[in-house]
């Protein structure tokens, strides 16, 4: 048998090979390493697109990836520390709703998220929102501070999962991104690395998820799930609606605002975004077993949100990380843009549909996302939407509000253009619409 | 629609789509001026060699690589200039013998041939072993050349099909080498860009050749006629076997040699070669309109060699490029090796098969080709064989001879060993020998 060469590997891929651990393993460790250069992994991430993996193969690509860089130990901490994770939405900033109950219900958790790049959020960029607040915390400094004080919210390290990163970028680059196997790795990869002891995924589905049919969800979930129980992290998903934004605000500063309001149990608060995070974080209770029975798990989640504990944890995080040191001095200190203009419903019906992807792009193109890893963000900007799917509206009802950055030079009317193509206003009510964003929980 | 961009036309073909002549020229253009980087190249190559190319998108990437650089402009030599390629085999010195019986017969050839890489030999190192012959003549001094006496024996200018270059070298290390659209392409291009009015192909198939099946050897056949002729130059191709090495030796001065004698109508010269040289000879003759029916090409072949203008023509390039003035001169200038060694027949019967892949690794690890590009080789050594398949054997007959080099530090036991394994001798005799080497002409 001849040692093991990059060559061969992809060649045995390409021809639609099981790869063997070892194969798997030395492929990713000379990635890590630079022996094997970029044109390779690129030609071996196209034949792995195209001919698949086992799960076999896709578990030990998982592990090599975790392996390639350091491996978080939170077994010190108290409790079960539990790691969240969404597979990204429009609107999403259940994270900044969720990780606070779950500190206030005492799972610790060290919870790294990235910034956005295209028409889906990124945490690290809502939380970047917040004067003072700091991201760039190093591993010892967040695993202390969940320790001390139950959560902690900090970007991606580069030191866990090297091997991922590099792929990652590739797989941006070489159109090779929409592969399960690679996905699936690609996040268990990190998530692993980052020491939780349970897992529980978000996979949003719909027109404005990554997945678009609930087959093609469920496929990545139960690749995900069966990567976590195979390296010995229970791993769970909730397969959640991601067709029209979440919540009421698209944007950083918007969005973390929703979030403070929502866990201030603010009565405009959205309802659907509102139940969606009580049954993550009651689905996590169940997971790090604090609590038996979902009834019970529900009814704790909604204690911690109604009695102000999730909300005095997250002032308590905010503070800890470098922000206004109570939610209150959060909210006022958020940026704003007084550019506001606003779209109105130009005849009587009922919202059928709001594209959440356009609404997405339409976000990024107001300067609250990023085309290209460089671009800078406005965290001020994003829109607020009045009405959701459901909602009869009158001739004249402003339906959402734009939120421009302050010299906007492109012209508001285009974007007026676009926020109203978003929307799908029909003469008739909705056949039904679905009170519950949770489709299923798979475990 | 979206102006052309790189990841659209990689995901396009990943998913099996059939490219535009746009898009592949836009693909083409950009790895050459190096806006589409080769991790991008790489990945789109895989991609290609699993979903394959219509002919017609293989017909655009062959124009497109031929349009990346200089394209030579022969219509002014006299007669229809034709060019000749051979995919490759060993002990393949066919082009020393064919060109210059077509000089001889009034069609010009501006051959540009590569250097030897892994099994296969290359006729530039072949020519190299001559001392002074020059293969880095310019395009300008070779057609100057091709004018006067005929014929121009050079190294592949880096001029030409600059894109084809870059892609060969990829496709070399991300094992996209063995599909049928990227070689015929890459062959094509640079042929079409070489200017020759006709193209005849020496496809080889068999056990020595990069081809091994036959059905395998006329798709590859089929699609660079198709190619040719749909560029507007006549193509036609003969299908050669190349299940054991080409005339009695293989290694670049021996094959000199041999290649001068056989031009001299020497009595010792291998008959399997010698017509296979007389059938090209006599098809290119047809081709490029010298001789209208098949036995009068033959005719005119025959009377070239046997009449010596053949070996005139060659000693008259030879001197051209910087060679000795006359082949007694040159065949006493040829380097040689006195240390050999015989390896005889272990006992009574036939020649059943001479493995040329294996004798061709062998003559690789002797010095005289290449593994690596770098790899600097031995013009000396090679091996010469005194029997061929079919042949009957006594116990101690001398089967072939080693040309070592001097001062080997390899055990030259370990070498005789090898070419011994390369000789299937049988008890009994082979149930045919094919006299003649070309199984069919596709035109």
């Amino acid at each position: 048998m001849n040692p093991l060469n990059a060559l061969d590997i992809i060649a045995e891929k390409r021809d639609g090979a099981e790869l063997s651990s070892e194969e798997i393993k030395f492929f990713v460790r000379s990635i890590t390493n630079g022996s094997i250069p970029d044109y390779q992994a690129s030609a071996w991430l196209m034949a792995v697109y195209i001919r698949g993996m086992t799960q076999r193969e896709t578990l030990d690509l998982t592990l090599a990836m975790r392996d390639s860089g350091a491996v978080i130990d939170l077994s010190d901490l108290p409790g079960v520390p539990l790691d969240k994770h969404s597979t990204g939405g429009v609107g999403d900033k259940t994270t900044l709703v969720v990780v606070p109950l779950l500190a206030a219900a005492g799972i610790p958790i060290l919870k790294m998220s990235g910034r956005g790049l295209g028409f889906s959020g990124g945490t690290i960029d809502k939380l970047g929102s917040i004067p003072g607040f700091r991201t760039d915390l190093s591993i010892a400094q967040a695993k202390a501070q969940a320790r001390n004080i139950g959560a902690a919210l900090i970007a991606q390290s580069l030191e866990l999962a090297p091997a991922d990163k590099i792929l990652y970028d590739l797989r941006n680059l070489t159109a090779t991104v929409e592969s399960i196997p690679l996905i699936a790795s690609s996040i268990m990869s990190k998530k692993l690395a980052a020491g939780g002891r349970r897992i529980m995924l978000d996979v949003k589905v719909g027109q404005g998820a990554f997945m678009k049919t609930r087959a093609r969800a469920e496929e990545l979930a139960h690749a995900l799930i069966a990567i976590g129980n195979a390296a010995g992290v229970p791993t769970s998903a909730l397969l959640t609606r991601m067709d029209e934004p979440l919540g009421w605000t698209v944007g950083n500063a918007l969005e973390v605002q929703e979030a403070i309001l929502t866990l201030q149990n603010d009565s405009a608060t959205e309802p659907h975004f509102r139940a969606l995070c009580l049954r993550l974080a009651a689905h996590a209770m169940q997971s790090a077993e604090i609590m038996s029975t979902e009834a019970e798990a529900q009814r704790k989640a909604e204690e911690l949100l109604n009695g102000g504990a999730g909300a005095a944890k997250f002032a308590e995080i905010i503070a800890a990380q470098g922000g206004p040191d109570n939610l209150d001095a959060v909210l006022a200190a958020l940026p704003q843009t007084t550019n506001r203009v606003d779209i109105a419903a130009t005849a009587e019906g009922y919202v059928a549909a709001i594209d959440a992807e356009a609404v997405g792009k339409l976000a990024v193109e107001l300067g609250a996302g990023r085309v290209h890893k460089k671009d800078v963000i406005d965290p001020a900007v994003g829109i607020t939407f009045h009405y959701k799917t459901g909602s009869a509206v009158k001739k004249g009802d402003v339906l959402a509000t734009l939120h421009l950055r302050a010299g906007e030079t492109t012209s508001n009317t285009a974007f007026a253009t676009q926020l109203h193509a978003a929307f799908t206003i029909s003469p008739l009510p909705p056949h039904s619409t679905e009170a519950d964003l949770v489709i299923s929980v798979i475990a």
